[in-house]
């Protein structure tokens, strides 16, 4: 039974909300569950449940608020997403699910895991709602500058994840452009298509926005700095039209007797089109399985990420990703990067005007030396 | 009166629809409107109405199908987009209208009627419903790979427009980027950044991809790459939602007595919601008025885009461009640019490889060389 590491204190809600998703898992996805935060705050959440004995609970001290920056959260040696990933990194524990702060969780998973040593660098996978059995999409905003490289290896990520996840036969791998035509793109795309054409894999070229929802691609493969514009573009037009569709039920009488008679498939409908509710983005990657849930997840949101956790876990999702891109090498890159110089000379200098060249310096020092 | 001529051989549903469109127009909007298009074919079209006196139409015998290249385009001597562009440069109208191929009503536009001196690259200019008068998005497709003094003068161009033509006062102008806080956004966006902050504009700094929508913003400045991503997701959302929405009213009985109580309020709901019946995107930058509206307009749609031609044009929206950019000369790059080389040398060598060097190729020669 996989073992899943819960950081009790990220997200909007948490403990609370987190801890009624984390029951939901136990009684449903055949999961034990280890609830990661400040142990006093933690028991007194699980006492209002009878559920409580099922958890064991690992004491963290600190909390990573959602909006502090990474180079911050770096330097928290007791914060419960980083006791979660050292859980993981002793072996206690097969996987780590956060709704706190992502970049804390990207920051700290790559800190204490690494990534894969097929991978240069890990990126954040996102499913969501489509046509078909929903539409991954890799980077959805960890990694701003990409390298072509870089996009070649999330191909394959997304790839291996909709298949062995998703249960997508050999999942169709478009890059996100401007347009489908041949002459669309920018330099990135274009050397990335390049490379992907001769890839083992089943790539259909360009896809544009539009193409995430019709089922007509289920890998979309792009930098972090455009899936993250995807995807905030998607959850804004999602509300704005909700709001809109709200005020139009509540118009008149007719239309509010509308809303009354179809309430129930209209509810079905939004959990349908409600893409934080498919759970879970993996930190892909990562040497390791880090489950990032949106902030203001539910708790079926969180049962939803922890489900994602466990189906990595038991479908050996990294050994599938290093096999892919073993039998892949040259083509996506045959060399571990580091931490991008500009990123690090920030963490560094952020990290040394606190006034101490401390333990958390020497060991990014450390990191730093393992990778460039 | 404003003249307004209007490609009636573009769009999905041309001339019909196109027509009808000028139909409403001419009705209630104050514009002269000439049709230019193959003459047989338009008259045979506007003999169905009675309101058939109204317009002179003037021939082009050819057309650009919606997804020509502009190369091919480019060399087309009596294309109904060409025979628009030119009768604005010798003075016989003040506006050109087109729902055909906007690739080439951008290439014809440049080649035809060129930029504003003061504008090194034109852009696609869109509004997109919102919470407030609606949002303006610049560049929603026309340049790849950008410049900051390009995304600069996007801005400047973009707040004239909300200010002259949408009617706010002190439009906030921001920077489409992958979160607002500081260390976010790419290259470019940083670069963009600190020039807008000196710059006489309110802005607003880095917004998201959701910040379109909630009123947040008043212009949204990008590059044309991401500008279209946005864009085409967001169509992407609303037709996926719309199909899933229209599924859950056809659900059961209850669900569909619902739909009929409310449906009245819903397609206004729709109608608010759908960015295509905002009308025309203005090629901002351009010497002259030109409007894209989107190939699958209605006859609404169509109406619309020729009041952004007629308000173009009453607004003297060009000259407030031309001064606001001179008075912020320096800031927003002082030099006149050519076609990118790269694209130069596409359209060189495709225009070569149809065997002629003719007049089409030596204008294209005479264009680069005032360009660089």
């Amino acid at each position: 039974m996989p073992k899943i590491a819960i950081d009790a204190m990220g997200g909007d809600h948490a403990p609370a909300i987190v801890i009624d998703g984390a029951l939901l898992a136990a009684q449903d996805l055949g999961v034990e569950i280890i609830l990661v935060g400040q142990k006093n705050v933690v028991e007194q959440e699980l006492n209002k449940h009878r559920g409580a004995s099922k958890f064991d609970i690992i004491d963290a001290s600190q909390i990573v608020p959602m909006h502090e920056s990474p180079s911050v959260a770096l330097r928290k040696k007791d914060s419960s997403i980083k006791v979660g990933f050292e859980m993981m990194k002793r072996g206690q524990v097969d996987a780590v699910v956060s709704a706190g702060n992502s970049g804390a969780m990207m920051a700290l998973g790559m800190f204490v895991m690494g990534t894969l040593s097929q991978v240069a660098r890990p990126a954040i996978l996102v499913v969501v709602p489509s046509r078909g059995k929903g539409t991954v999409i890799v980077d959805a905003g960890a990694n701003v500058d990409c390298k072509p490289h870089n996009l070649v290896q999330f191909a394959f990520m997304g790839a291996i994840y909709a298949e062995r996840i998703l249960d997508v036969a050999k999942p169709r791998v478009g890059v996100l452009s401007n347009g489908e035509e041949e002459g669309k793109g920018n330099e990135l795309t274009r050397a990335v298509s390049e490379r992907l054409s001769a890839a083992s894999l089943n790539f259909i070229g360009y896809v544009e926005g539009r193409d995430i929802f019709n089922g007509k691609v289920d890998v979309v493969v792009c930098d972090g700095f455009t899936g993250n514009i995807a995807l905030k573009t998607m959850e804004g037009v999602a509300s704005f039209a909700s709001e809109v569709l709200k005020e139009a039920f509540q118009k008149n009488l007719s239309s509010r007797m509308g809303y009354l008679f179809s309430r129930n498939s209209l509810a079905e409908a939004y959990r349908r089109l409600d893409y934080a509710e498919y759970g879970g983005a993996p930190l892909i990657g990562l040497d390791g399985v880090g489950i990032i849930a949106h902030g203001g997840s539910s708790p079926l949101a969180i049962k939803n990420a922890i489900r994602a956790a466990r189906d990595a876990v038991n479908q050996d999702m990294n050994r599938h990703i290093a096999d892919a891109l073993s039998a892949a090498d040259g083509l996506a890159g045959d060399k571990k990067e580091g931490l991008p110089r500009k990123l690090w000379q920030r963490f560094k200098s952020k990290i040394e005007s606190l006034g101490e060249k401390d333990e958390a310096s020497a060991e990014t020092d450390r990191l730093r030396g393992s990778g460039e």
